[in-house]
């Protein structure tokens, strides 16, 4: 029983090896009740087909490879959990690779997964300040690729976003009505496009208030913890803003940490207002006002418009755009009573 | 070019496609110049080797699956990263498998995954409950398998834990010696073993401080978010503990929300201490009292266990056992000051 093989199994059952093989793979044209006979041998004899050959055959490999910036992040987790759940409805498997936002990692990986093991690809990119035409240069033999939250603005392929002006703006604006005069945006690398979206929708906001926009209430940060705790202290005392609008959570953070060993009070000395996905912003001190994208509907769209290509073959170089709407949800840190419970 | 293949590759080299073949193979008997030169052309004309066709022939599919209950929860996003990055850095890829916390998921990854999908397994389990004896049903064809944090006690294999005995009994401790009286344990499942153990601890420190043990004091919750919230505002309610020791940090959570909601006062009423990887609790209103455990650490060496037995061909049966230590880092949630600022 050690040694079943797809021979030995079509021996017990009296059909050729050929037979077998077709009970295995789905849209087959074999009789049901010997399939039946067929997958309940196999079980008692504890046969499974080997993975390699049959995909081999059918040059598939039914699975999807995920590409992402981080896991450590609450949006890339809930984005995940979507994609996954849409691909095992489907019969798919995830592969999940993380860049640490390094480009060539982002290159390697994509190398790699265009030799067959896997059939598609959805990424939330890592390389905006590089040369993205390496994507290109696999010519007609691309893998179906979707993109999704940070894309490559030139390359055609679909993609689901989320309207990040429209929030920005909002949130801008938010922070305007709350009383903020000062309001500064704070960014991790302002020249990739997400950061500069996000960056466009603060300015015309501010505009529109007729508040005089200054290049030093733009607050970049990088990717290091250390620096950003450096980064955000320097800009607290030195540009003194009333109101802060970050691009990404982890910047929130490092202005909750910045703002207790400062002793400057949230939200009676600093209002904030941050895209998050964190479920329990509810719990911080103070509760934290989000701009909220729906992550999971991210994921489970992008991976919808993967089958669509996957399965209905659809032309993968279509730049269709689904666009999704994020939620402003107030809570105490951008709050303007003179008190806060 | 569009149609390049490793006869077309072999053509342009003047080489066979044998030597070609063991280019693109490790530790195969090959010129170093030939092979350079192979790879460059090969790089040159994007020739990739079918990743099917090499791993049938080598039966090794260079992939480790990761399976976990969820995905949403700090300890597990961190302990993925570390087995992640031990997984790269010996050239493996790895696929994620999340199970919701459902044992006929946990059943199916596996045996699908017995197809040559992947060459080891490291899985955080799911089906303490049911019986896990499926996992033996494979004998001597079971796939190289590593155990972490949640293990099957009766199942041969490598495990990395860490030492939840130990932190329970500290945690309870910390509880009595910050003045609580009614100390209640809050756990999932009271009946898989990761709770029992860590209930065991509570229950040693209630008697060495000569406190009786209460029944009632075991807050059993669920999976699901809705259930909790109501269970727990019970027993805040009904059982009036002035502590809780919470076994996973999402009931932390729950207490927290029930805290606001009911007007209790953490920690002035009730004092909190629960197991936890967040990142942010400092930032949590009042800061969270944490056991925090060693998550990257524990993923990094359950990957290294693996690979001991995919390398050095270890036993894969052997019940090797590693434990890790938790940190508890005392924080407002169980201060004893009169007033916190």
């Amino acid at each position: 029983m050690d040694s079943i093989n797809i021979k030995k199994l079509a021996e017990a059952l009296n059909l050729s090896t050929s037979t077998i093989s077709r009970a295995f793979r789905d849209n087959s044209d074999i009789n049901g009740v010997t399939k039946e006979r067929i997958l309940a041998k196999a079980k008692e004899l504890h046969y499974q087909p080997n993975h390699y050959a049959s995909n081999l055959r059918e040059q598939k490999s039914k699975t999807i490879a995920v590409i992402v910036p981080e896991l450590a992040n609450n949006y890339f987790s809930q984005a995940i959990h979507g994609i996954e759940r849409i691909a095992r409805s489907n019969g798919y498997h995830i592969l999940i690779y993380v860049t640490d936002d390094d480009y060539s990692k982002e290159v390697n990986f994509i190398n790699h997964l265009h030799n067959g093991r896997a059939d598609g690809i959805i990424m939330s990119v890592s390389g905006e300040a590089n040369d993205h035409n390496y994507l290109n240069s696999f010519g007609s033999k691309r893998l179906p690729l979707v993109f999704f939250d940070r894309i490559y603005e030139d390359i055609k392929t679909p993609r689901v976003i989320t309207n990040d002006y429209n929030s920005s703006f909002a949130a801008t604006e938010h922070l305007i009505n709350q009383g903020c005069k000062r309001v500064a945006y704070m960014v991790i690398n302002k020249s990739l496009s997400i950061g500069k979206t996000r960056m466009q929708g603060y300015i015309d906001a501010l505009a529109k208030h007729h508040i005089p926009f200054e290049e030093n209430l733009i607050i970049d940060c990088s990717n290091s913890y250390e620096e950003n705790s450096i980064i955000v202290k320097d800009a607290l005392l030195q540009i003194k803003p009333d109101g802060i609008f970050t691009s990404v959570e982890r910047l929130a953070f490092a202005t909750y940490y910045a703002c207790y060993d400062l002793k400057i009070r949230i939200p009676e000395d600093l209002k904030i207002i941050s895209f998050s996905s964190l479920e329990i912003a509810p719990l911080l001190n103070p509760s934290l006002t989000t701009i909220t994208q729906p992550a999971t509907e991210i994921g489970e769209r992008a991976a919808k418009l993967l089958f669509t290509i996957l399965d209905d073959h659809v032309d993968k170089n279509l730049s269709t755009e689904v666009i999704l709407d994020s939620k402003i949800i107030m809570r105490n840190s951008t709050s303007n009573r003179d008190k806060i419970d």
